[in-house]
This record gives C-alpha cells, structure tokens and sequence, in this order.
C-alpha cells in the first residue's frame, strides 16, 4: 500500500485544486458546458434539457448561473413560427471551460499515476492507531 | 461556429455524465481523495488540512460526508504523546474513486477532442436569433 512519507512543508496546498472552478465544476453545469463546447454554434433550450437530462427548472437555474459568469450568452428568436432560446459558449466560456479542462486533466493524469505508484510500494506500519 | 447538427435523438442524455458522483466530484472532496489515494498508509487531520487548505470545520464535514458514504475511515490514536486522527482510504472507496476518474478521464478527453473538431468546420448560418 505504500511507504511514502506523509504530507511535508513542501507539498502544503498541493491539493486545494485552485484550478477547479466550482461554477464549471457543478456536475450539471460540466454537462451543459461540454455539450456546448461540442457544439459551437450553439443549442436551443429543449436540446439541452435532452442532452443532460435536466428539469426546465434546474437547466433555467443553472444557465443563469453561467451567463451571470459571462460564460454563456442566451439568444431569443424563433425556429419556424415557435419562440426558442439558443445558448452558446462566450468566446471568454470557451476559453475559461479549456484551461478548466487542462486543469482536470492533469488532476486526474497526477491521481492514476500517484495510485499506480502506491501499487508497487509495501505496506508502511501505522503504529498506535484504533479504530474510532 | 459550427457546421454540426445539434443534438439528435440518439444523443438523448450523451451529456447527463450519470457516472459523475457528486459525493466524489465536489471539489474539496476531491482534493481530500486525491491526496489519500496518493498517501495509502493514509494521512492525519492536519496533514489534510495542509495539503487541501481547508478550515478545521470544512475538513471534519467532509471527512463525515466521506466516511458515511464508506469511503474513508477514521481512526483515533496517537503520535508521540499527542492525540491524532489517521484518515484513510477505505478499499471500496479507492474502488470508487478510482472508476471516478477513470470516467472523468473520458469526459475530459471527450471534450477536449471535440473542441478541436470544432476548430476545423466552418461557421454555420443561425438565422432569426436576436440578443436577449
């Protein structure tokens, strides 16, 4: 299991993951974010709701947490004779939800290393400890 | 920016992300996992505290949260003559922690990928849509 020392000076805040930014951390909102970064032109509303099987209500909620984050702008218009809202990634959203994305990826790249690592290591003894 | 069709039936649900479990996901949690996965003879309190930065309160409601959801225990003992708390990862919750990222993982390439395939289409014509 491993024979690592413990946390030292050195690695102190190693884990506050400053990267992670909670507005596009949220798991709906990573969901509505990644579909929108696959599509660049934008979606109506019902294609998001789909897409990340959101409520009407959860998905207004949380689209306005992104456009008050500037991340994503919101269109009125209409396809055919019916109203539609369109959303589509800012410029800026787009920009913000790459660095994010490279953020995650080397969070998770470092976290399956740093466990293969601990695979090949022995078992530390922890001395003085009971169950509590 | 897209030549793509939007979302179609066969997508239905594509970005829900089910196997994103937010006990896992949420950030402070993912640091406290993140760091025990790489320190398998687990950590104390405030080496944890250190390395996540967080406030005494943050980290014992976390530690709580984790523990309910069976993936870290707790233990009271001591070092030295002080009185310690040793957390540690539980097996299954290295089980799950570990299928986490593995679909984090996918998601983040995912993403990524299909950024980059937006980058190479030209930009499609969105008519009757005005700022709202």
């Amino acid at each position: 299991m491993t024979s690592k020392p413990a946390a030292n000076p050195a690695e102190s805040g190693r884990y506050a993951f400053d990267g992670i930014d909670r507005v596009l951390h949220e798991k709906a909102r990573l969901g509505i974010l990644t579909s929108l970064l696959a599509h660049d032109g934008g979606l109506v509303f019902n294609e998001l709701r789909e897409l990340c099987v959101l409520t009407d209500g959860n998905l207004s909620r949380h689209l306005q947490t992104l456009q008050e984050a500037q991340l994503v702008e919101i269109w009125k218009g209409h396809k055919g004779r019916r109203p539609q809202t369109l959303v589509r990634l800012t410029d800026a959203g787009r920009t913000r939800f790459l660095g994010y994305l490279a953020v995650l990826e080397s969070i998770v790249s470092g976290a399956l290393a740093s466990a293969k690592s601990d695979e090949a290591t022995a078992p530390a003894e922890r001395l003085g400890f009971t169950a509590g």
